[in-house]
């Protein structure tokens, strides 16, 4: 049969992350690769006193189709959470924040059209943005943000920044509020929109990141959400707040795409969400993801002090970022740290373009502190055995 | 701020159907409108009994990130129940079936694509393949499916025919035995790949539908179903069946869109369906739509006989297809039939091109007996006093 394929489809790339995580499958792997919530920090039993409780009050409609925008009282409360003034009426329920980037790329991106991305930024959202077959410049991004000289010299003429100003996926660092202001004053200068993607914003270790970007200019940005890092990844439910102006079609692709996320899932959520639950619950993931990463801080210390390797100190989220010495290749580590049961994600993935093929990524939230301690210790090895000279 | 809407969102537009179920919200309105199932066929303690042994026997698993192909045995279960020979490696679970029209569109649809579809067709797939800017071509259709000769005057350069064998939304028909076979073998003759929607084929009421056309010819089509129909649609689980040739792109369109469907709603649903559980409940669906068809039709009979408006007898699924005479106008007696509490879709809608405006949908499934004898009186008094001469 003649199925001829869109030309989109010749862009679209297995993720490299996908293809690591399965070799973490192995018996025996400790994987800092993948962005998995330890899931010790699942609510199991508040979501099986949520699943009785819904489905006894509300079966049916939590089993019936439902209204694309999303379930009224969860609308309502993510509204209510953020710090600046939301109305219910613009924010839209999506499966997963991965899904707002997929709705955004179809209502803002044609052929070509000029997206500005953080350098290294988000992989996923490469992922998304590619079947609309944009062109992506890097901006030049430092541990405060991207650099704010080399963004209003590329701004022209973009459809969008996107940007994760908060213990960004892969490096871990956020973005401080003086870099913030700047930002905000630039881009409202430039007339450059923002997509602000923040999913890690409330697993802060000492002290709650700045403001947001869309709480500086909410006209000017598209804000997304999720409960994928403070409840499950698993329900597959996030958000979006837009502009009134850009709902009406956002809503149209979401309609398009799956009719609504599921009503059960959002009910269920909307269940546990009472009575102040996050309050008491995410305290208990910063605590436990602290704990981790400071392990990951000490053993890394410990066994790679003075050998040339670097790496951030991330004051939240669940990555730090780490750079090999200049001309060591983090993909042609990784078989031999794979050798010895230890996995990362070679950070070259999660460049636009130029990639830094010496920088890689290590999540501490998915392995325990004696898994991090053996790890990291097997991970020096690999990387001393190989540094030059 | 600069926000540039892409080309496509254009062409995005609101559904008609979502509009006038608003309508339908108001108290006491009777609707015929909706595709919405009836609720008392959610079987709500079976999901109750679900939720509680997935999150009792595998919380963490049902919680965390997981395969964009989807839940194994919930693949190996979609494999089996297909009546050809299926590897559940070709099995993608999608968020509802209509994210597999998504996918389908961004893997198979560039600008100005061909596209064939039946007249009319289901208005979700015109939405959902919309976005990748398609050219629809309609090709005439009969009670018994579409017309083999104008399908191969219009096959030339067309990406695939999307096609509803089974009760098919809008008009409730079904493709005969005979059709399927002449479709096949043109489709096989002139290359034409073929998308088969079949979410409504196991609501048969008197006798299973003829064989699936991907049955006839597995590397030729994509098969999408949905457990919509026979579970509830809350859930958002449906699923494709794709040649291996297409499977991986298709695969990086759904990790794009929204990585994977939810974990849970997918371990949710496998737990439902061991011990054979829908032999025993699908056939309880089968007798309350039949019941609620029969009183339909009775009452389209008492009151429209001999009036010169028309209706089908569909032999399964969720809607009925009715035609007014030659001039008037579905559209323009809507507010008719809501000023007298009784609410359907008109037609036009369900049309690619040229709309034929004296046709409109009626769903027997969410209104009870009773209202359907109330509401078919209405909507008869309405049309009666609309006809010409």
């Amino acid at each position: 049969m003649n199925w001829i394929q869109a030309a989109r489809a010749e862009k679209m790339n297995p993720s490299v992350i996908r293809e690591i995580l399965k070799v973490t499958e192995k018996p025996g792997m400790i994987s800092f690769a993948g962005g998995l919530p330890s899931p010790k920090t699942f609510p199991i039993d508040a979501f099986a006193a949520a699943c009785a409780t819904v489905l006894a009050t509300d079966g049916e409609g939590a089993l019936q189709y439902a209204a694309s925008e999303g379930y009224a009282p969860l609308r309502e409360w993510v509204a209510a959470s953020l710090p600046w003034d939301v109305d219910p009426a613009q924010v839209l329920i999506t499966t997963g924040s991965q899904q707002a980037l997929d709705l955004i790329a179809k209502v803002l991106i044609d052929k070509n059209s000029k997206v500005l991305v953080e350098t290294p930024t988000y992989l996923g959202a490469l992922q998304a943005f590619t079947p609309m077959e944009p062109q992506f410049v890097s901006v030049t991004s430092d541990a405060q943000g991207i650099d704010i000289a080399d963004l209003q010299a590329k701004a022209k003429d973009a459809r969008f920044l996107y940007v994760l100003p908060n213990f960004q996926n892969p490096t871990g660092n956020s973005m401080s509020e003086a870099r913030r202001g700047e930002l905000s004053t630039a881009a409202a200068q430039t007339g450059l929109p923002i997509v602000e993607d923040n999913p890690y914003g409330d697993l802060w270790f000492d002290q709650p990141p700045p403001l947001p970007l869309t709480a500086r200019n909410p006209d000017g940005c598209i804000y997304m959400g999720s409960f994928s890092k403070t409840l499950a990844p698993g329900l597959r439910l996030g958000f979006l707040v837009a502009p009134r102006l850009l709902y009406p079609k956002l809503l149209q692709a979401k309609q398009a795409a799956d009719l609504h996320t599921p009503s059960f899932n959002q009910r269920m959520v909307a269940e546990v969400l009472k009575g102040n639950f996050l309050d008491r619950h995410v305290p208990t993931i910063r605590a436990l993801y602290k704990s981790q990463r400071d392990a990951m801080l000490a053993a890394l210390g410990q066994h790679l002090a003075g050998s040339g390797v670097s790496w951030n100190t991330p004051e939240g989220g669940m990555f730090l970022w780490l750079k090999l010495p200049q001309g060591m290749n983090a993909v042609d580590l990784l078989p031999d740290a794979v050798e010895r049961n230890v996995a990362y994600v070679p950070g070259a993935a999660f460049y636009a373009d130029a990639p830094q093929h010496n920088t890689l990524r290590l999540s501490f939230v998915t392995a325990s502190v004696d898994q991090i301690n053996i790890g990291s210790a097997a991970l020096a090895d690999v990387f001393k055995a190989n540094l030059k000279g």
